[in-house]
Order: structure tokens, then sequence, then C-alpha cells
């Protein structure tokens, strides 16, 4: 934090990120977006619009272009504004960090827990589940009988790995997650439901992050699936035995059903909705709100209730408002018609 | 709970509300709908529909109109049977308070706790948050770094406030919901997602509302911002930068993306979807389900997907019933302008 | 956990299923579905397709049907191979207990817990809420005032029973659930949102499953109801004074607005929402995605936006796609027709 709060001079940012200062070496503490009100602010300007919003509010320093004009403000000049400016959110970034070990308060008996791993107050690891090293498992998180925890991965607060569960490399669990729980699967038979009972896991592979408060259950039998890197957002709920490919994105509040296996580089947008045994190509995308109700082969860019390429759905959505008038004009046209109709039947019918 | 399990009697009732007792001063233990089977209830008919219901029903007590005829059951008439009955619901509130200080199972290391404040058994205080007075912690929560709770504001068993959030005066987190969680920022590399630091925090104003097992990221740069008075629903996603204005109203599973920014007085409905970076005017309202996909500059009722003025999605609605037939009733038109045409142009070679 | 790890004999498995072992008895350790790369896996093959996908993989022994023609490895044949894998899952279920009694660092000062019962560490049951015989409250769950769990009923971590909430016998809350917080009730005063307060309950019945990360919330007055059977998904909403019937089943991330009222055997989709005050008749269904805006008075299949017949929904998705080439061709018709018109008046003019 006392980086934070006691700024950086814009000289060492200008050195990490490769720039040229120009004007004052004041003092910032944070970046924001441009025309922020933050007179302790640096921000970006890629274009002349952000530009001239930023030189117009009252930030103390600006990222610009190497190209730009001299403004009235003290700027860093560099090749990609952009790019620099993701190397100042890290710079200010203050990770959230557990010291290593066991906190006094935690419950570990029986785990096997990495001397190099940490594990925070309240935090409940169950009998025979393993934490590796670098791992952080968070205040009042739940790690159930049966998960491994891979390396540096993070079990944020209130996280519940239920049981069965193997977590890769460099995830992040955030708070609230529920990764392993029973699938919703019933049979009914005649009279009630009856629970399928789950003997399956849930497993996870490197880099993946699951957001807070999403629901990832664990297999009926066999596994359910997330590839290396994949990215899932909050309140994501993916149901027993999906199998999701690497590098794949899932907005948040998708919900994707039972058996489904979704490809690699795939997007899925918010709120977007997915039937169950459905299967997906990879580098598809799916904008908010569709909903996928048969497979798709081929990758593409869709959306829509079915989904449809997105070109159909947009040329559906601007006919819909016209349909109303639609039913007026093909109402008038009928009656047209029929008129003209009888009016030439009359006329053939003159001669006689 | 002593006062619900013993009850209150009519004539205290009336006292508090200003109503005038008619019948017998009876004891009742609890406020319930007209028409439930509640021996010890009370209920409020403020029109001849639930008076009849309330009266056939078995409860002890009604609240009725001064003017209502005499009815066979106790009743307390009063000018506005609803909001009387809104004070009757006050009467028997359960307020969920726990007791001031620390308890001796929670872990406030390095906190600032103020001595007016609560805080629960396994609830978990960072280094360096700052509960103030009245505040009440609840067990099992977690505040993080960087995290302050304002005044008589109660953070709920399970609710986790990540870091870098300032909770305002007389807030409710409920339940299981979590608050300054990263937000979901990546970057393609051409290889693979690239997290997108989080430096930004998150600020919700006074007397603010966030459900159970809601979600609201704090902001890659600068803020998330939810304005003064503003009540958000359960399973609600505020994703990172998003502004919201004063009293303002989201409903259940309603999604927020990126760097929207809502006025004041907007009513968005339950699982209503809105794409990032749009603007929505004040004081407009969006039916459940709507689908924002541009900035609305103008308040009024919006619903539909994408979103459009009401009346047009209630035309639209009515319409696509009729859409099936409507392609018949084309086909049928195309064939007999064709057959007409062909008539005619029989017809008008006939002379030759 | 050694029961998996060790495995079982086939000999063993077919004794349980009632079937008949044709090879030799090799060990299996795990179910898993047809097809999958498991060398100690045994699914099953009910028709042609799925038996010819498990010979063609690694797995070591199949379920059959008793007619199935020998193939190259060991079978158990059965007269109902589902039924029997089903019994499968069941043996290499492994069941999440946690020890009878109280943890050393459970909270359960003033409760009334059965001695026949269990309380995980850092679990907080509120003074005066009570726990039957055989009930699980987990780890880091929380049960609050008023709040009553019946015999044999599981709730998992980081589950929250707010206040006033009564579970029924053998039900399931799972991780993350969060029962009986406030509804989301406000009064607008023409200047603020009022909070209505909340003086009523919410009550489970028996074999309920509340899935991980739900939420169901407590009534203003009177109570929220699930009846008994009832399955509920993960991150589901069930709002405050909202009935169900027994038997229903809500599949993930659906919406139930306040005081709706729901019948027996109803089942309603993924991303379904319900909008308040409306009745749902009993065996009634709705497909992912329904928005429900009014009363259902009799059982059948529904979908669509609003929710329709699902006939209805299907006609009207096959005609969307028409519909942007339909306005081209009314504009055609009219055309067409205008110059026909123009022709035929030219040609009654002729004789002139």
């Amino acid at each position: 934090m006392a980086a934070q709060d006691a700024g950086r001079r814009l000289s060492e940012i200008a050195g990490v990120v490769g720039g040229e200062l120009r004007g004052a070496d004041v003092l910032v503490s944070r970046p924001v977006q441009a025309g922020a009100d933050a007179a302790d602010g640096i921000c970006f300007g890629a274009d002349e619009k952000h530009l001239r919003r930023a030189v117009e509010s009252n930030v103390a320093a600006i990222i610009v272009p190497r190209e730009c004009p001299d403004v009235d403000k003290p700027v860093i000049a560099v090749d990609n504004p952009r790019a620099a400016f993701g190397a100042v959110l890290s710079m200010f970034a203050r990770v959230h960090a557990i010291p290593k070990g066991l906190h006094k308060w935690s419950m570990t008996e029986g785990a096997e827990v990495s001397p190099e791993a940490a594990v925070g107050a309240c935090a409940y690891i169950s009998e025979g589940a393993v934490i590796e090293a670098g791992a952080q498992i968070f205040p009042l998180a739940f790690i159930g009988p049966g998960c491994r925890v891979g390396k540096c991965s993070l079990v944020l607060p209130g996280a519940v790995l239920l049981q069965d569960v193997e977590v890769g490399d460099f995830c992040i669990i955030h708070a609230g997650a529920v990764v392993g729980s029973d699938g919703f699967g019933f049979v009914w038979d005649g009279d009630k439901q009856v629970k399928v009972p789950h003997a399956g896991s849930a497993r996870l592979g490197d880099h993946v992050e699951v957001g807070a408060n999403a629901t990832i259950d664990r297999a009926p039998s066999g596994e359910t699936v997330i590839g290396d890197g994949t990215k899932i957002d909050n309140l994501v709920q993916i149901a027993h035995g999906v199998k999701i490919g690497d590098h794949s994105v899932v907005a948040a509040q998708a919900g994707i059903s039972g058996s489904t296996k979704i490809g690699d580089r795939v997007t899925i947008g918010g709120q977007v909705g997915m039937v169950h045994h459905v299967e997906v190509a990879s580098d598809s995308s799916f904008g908010g709100g569709t909903v996928i109700t048969r497979s798709v082969k081929e990758g593409g860019e869709y959306a829509g209730i079915p989904a449809k390429p997105i070109w159909q759905e947009v040329r559906i959505r601007a006919a819909l408002p016209k349909v109303p008038d639609l039913l007026k004009r093909v109402k008038a046209l009928e009656d047209e018609l029929e008129t003209l109709k009888k009016h030439v039947e009359l006329a053939s019918q003159d001669p006689e």
C-alpha cells in the first residue's frame, strides 16, 4: 500500500515504460481514466478525443504518443500509450497476498500443505487435500476431500472447492465461487425426483480463473473439465460434465448445461444460455444473451434466440419493428387485390 | 424475539398506527397476507376483495379503512390501511443484530475498528481496514485491505469486501455478496488471455443495499461507483468501472457490463442485460429481460431485445404469433396476383 | 475414499446390480462415460452406438443388455443397463460427511443442537436455532436466529440460513446458497426508496435441494414456501413470498419474482424469468429462457418471450429468419399491385 499512498515520480514511470518525460517530474498516486476528476492521477490519451478530455481535466499527467504536440501538462511520450498504461496499472495494482505458512486459526488436519503455501485464518483444508507450493488459500475458503490446488494458485475468501476438484497452476478461484458441487441430476420415478449420485470430479487446467460466486459442478461420472487459460466471469454456471477447451472466455451470468463440449478460444457473452449435450466449435463467438440450442459446427460469430450467424440476427432485429405495420400492409394488399379481382371479373363480363 | 413470540394486543397496535380498535382486544403474533391460514395473524384489507378474503379466513384481526362496515372480526380502522400495515411489519420485524465489540473469535489485527462497532465470530478484518461506529460485521464476513465500512452499515454472513472497497453509511451488504473483486479484463496476445491488473476501487454511497450473492467488481483504474440510496437485488452482476447514480433500483440477476453509466432513479428489471460503455438516462425504466445495446438518452419505459420504447415492444410481441400465418398469406397473395396478372394480360390481348 | 482408490471387482458389482459377469473378474475404480479414456473405468452401453464407442475405448469393463452379443472386453449383462449404471454410480459416490458432534471450533452457544447432529469447524449456529438428529452443518456455514434444520439435512460449506428459515428433513442446502435474506421490497416516497421491513419467514419441505449460490428470500409477512421434494439448481433466485409446490424442478439461473405461486411437478428451465404475482399450474413445463408474464392456467409445455405453447413458439422461431425477406416481398407485391391497378384502370378506360 505504501507505494500507492506515497505515489511515484513521473521519471520513475517513464523509466519503466521506456518513455520520455516532458514537463515537471511530479508525483502521481493512481492510474485513472481520461477525463477523471483526479488531481493525483495519471491517464493516457491515445487519440485526439481522449487527449483533449485528459488535458481539460485536472489529472496530474498524461501518457501520450511520441508525435503528440505540446500540451499544458506533464506528459510521458511513448510508442504505444495503451500498452504503457497497462504497465502503469501493474505498477499501481495492489496485489492482495497472505503470508506464507499456516495461520494459527486455519484448519489443516490431515491435509498435505506445502511449506511454501499460505493458508489464512478460518480457511478449512480437508483431510487428504493437497495444497502445492506458492498456493494461497485465503481466509474463510473451504477445500474439500479429494481436492488439489496447484502451484501459485489462489483460492479467495469464501470460495469453496467442495470435493474431488483438481485446480492447476497459476489459477484464481475468486471469492464465493463454488467448484465441485453435485450436478443437478434427478430421475423422476413416477412419484418423486430421485437423486443421481455424483461419483465424478472437476478438473481445471493451468491459468484458469473462476469468477466471484460462479458455480462449476462436478460430473456424475468422469470429469467436468475447464482447459488451460480459460477465464470464467462472475455468476457463471457450468453444469456437470461440461468440457471447455483452452483459452476460452465465458462472460458473466452465462449458463452452460450438462455434458456440453466447447472448443478452444471460444468467446461466450454475458447471459448466454446453452442447452445440454451440444458441441460448440473452436474459435466461435456468441453475443450476449444468445441461446444455443444445437451444435455449432463452425467457428464464426453468432447471436440470437436460437443462435444464428450474427448477420442474420442483425437483419431480423432490424426487421422486427416493422412487423406490426407489415400486418396492416398485407391486410390492405388482400383487400385491394380482392377489389381489383372483382373489378377485373366485372370488366371481363362487361362485353357480354 | 420475545415480542414476536408473546404477541401484541390490538390496542397497542392501534396506538402505534393511530387507528381505532373495533372489537375485542386480542393478541396477535404476526402480520400475514389477507387469506392466510393464521389464527394468530393480523392482515389488512384495503379493498372489498381483500377484505372479504380476510374475513373468510381465520386471521385474528384486520386493518381496515375507517369507512369499512362492521365485520365479524376485531378490526383496527385507519385512514391508510396499507401504510398502517407497513408500520405493523416494522413492529414485528426481527432485527438481526450482533453485540457491540469484538467477538473473541474475530480477527481484527491491525484493523481500525470503532469501539462502537460489532464484529462477529470468524469475521475477518484485514490490516488497515476501517470499521466505523455502529457498523456490524457479521460472522464469517471478510473485509479486505483498503476497505472502509461506514457508520451503521451491515455486512452480513459470508459477504466479502475483497479490497479497496468503500461502503458509505447505513448500507446493507447482504449474505454472500462479493464487492471489490477483480474485473473481467483480459487482452488476447495472440496465444493467450493476459490479465489486466486492477488498480482501481469500488465505492458505495450511503443507504445502498447489495443483495445476497450479488457481485460488484472494482475498476481497473478509477472507481466503480454505486450512488446514494441505490438498491441492488440478489445475484446481480455489476462489472468493473460501472457508475450508477442515486436512488436507482436493480432487480435480481440483472447484469451490467463494464464502464456503463446509469443515471439517477433508474429502474432495471430482473435479468436485464447491458453491454459495456453505454449510458442510460436518469428516470428511465427497463422491463425484465431487456437487453440494452446502445445508450438510452431519454427517460421513459423500455423493453425488448434490443431495448425499445415499451409501446413498440408490446406491438411487436402481439404481432409475432401472427408471423407464421403471414408468411402463408403473402405466398397466397403472390400466387393470386400472378394469376390475376396473367388474366389481365390475356384480357388485354383479347381484342386482337 | 478407500473403496474408490482400491477399486471393486466386477463380480462384486455384478452381485449388487443383479447381473451376469461375462469375462475376466477385473478391478475397476470408477464409473465413466462411454468412450472415456479410462483404463480403470466401467461404463455402460445401452444401445449399439454407445456400445461400439465403449468397446473401441480403453475402459476396463462395460455394463450391457442381456441380449448383447459377445464383445472383446469383460461385461456385466443386465436387464436395464441404465439403471444398473445408476447403482454403480452409488457404489462409487463418495459421500462427503463430517463427524457427529460439535467441532471444537464451532460456535453453538445458546443453540439447540441434537447430540446426533454434526457441526463443523467455524460453523456458526445462532442462539435459539435448532439442529435436529442426523443433520450436518458443514464448516463455515451460518445458521441464523429462528432457524431450524430438520433430520438428516445437510447445510454445506459457506451456506447461510439467515433468519427465520425452517428446513425440513433430508434436505441439502448446497455450498454458498443463501436462504432467508430480506426480500427486495422498497416503497418510493418521492425522494428515496424506503425499505419494507421483513417480518416473515421461509419454509422448505422435506427432500428439498437448494443449489450452490442460489438465493431464497423470506417473506415480508407470511412465508416463502418450497414444497416437499422440490429441487432448485445453482444460482436460482426465489423472491420473497413465492410458493412452490411439491416435486417441482427449477434449473440454473432461473428467477422467480415475488408472490408467485407455482404448482406441483412443474419443470422450470434454465434462465427462465417469471414476473411477480402470477400463478403457474401444476404439471406445466417451461423451456430454458422462457419469460412468464401472466398466469398459466393449464399444464403443458411452454416456451418463448412471453411464454406461449411450445408448438407456437417453434413456428415463430422458424418464421423469424424469413421476416427480412418478407418485407421485401410485400414491398414488391405493393408495387406490382399498383402497376396492375393502373394497367387495369387504363384498360377499362380504353374503350372510350
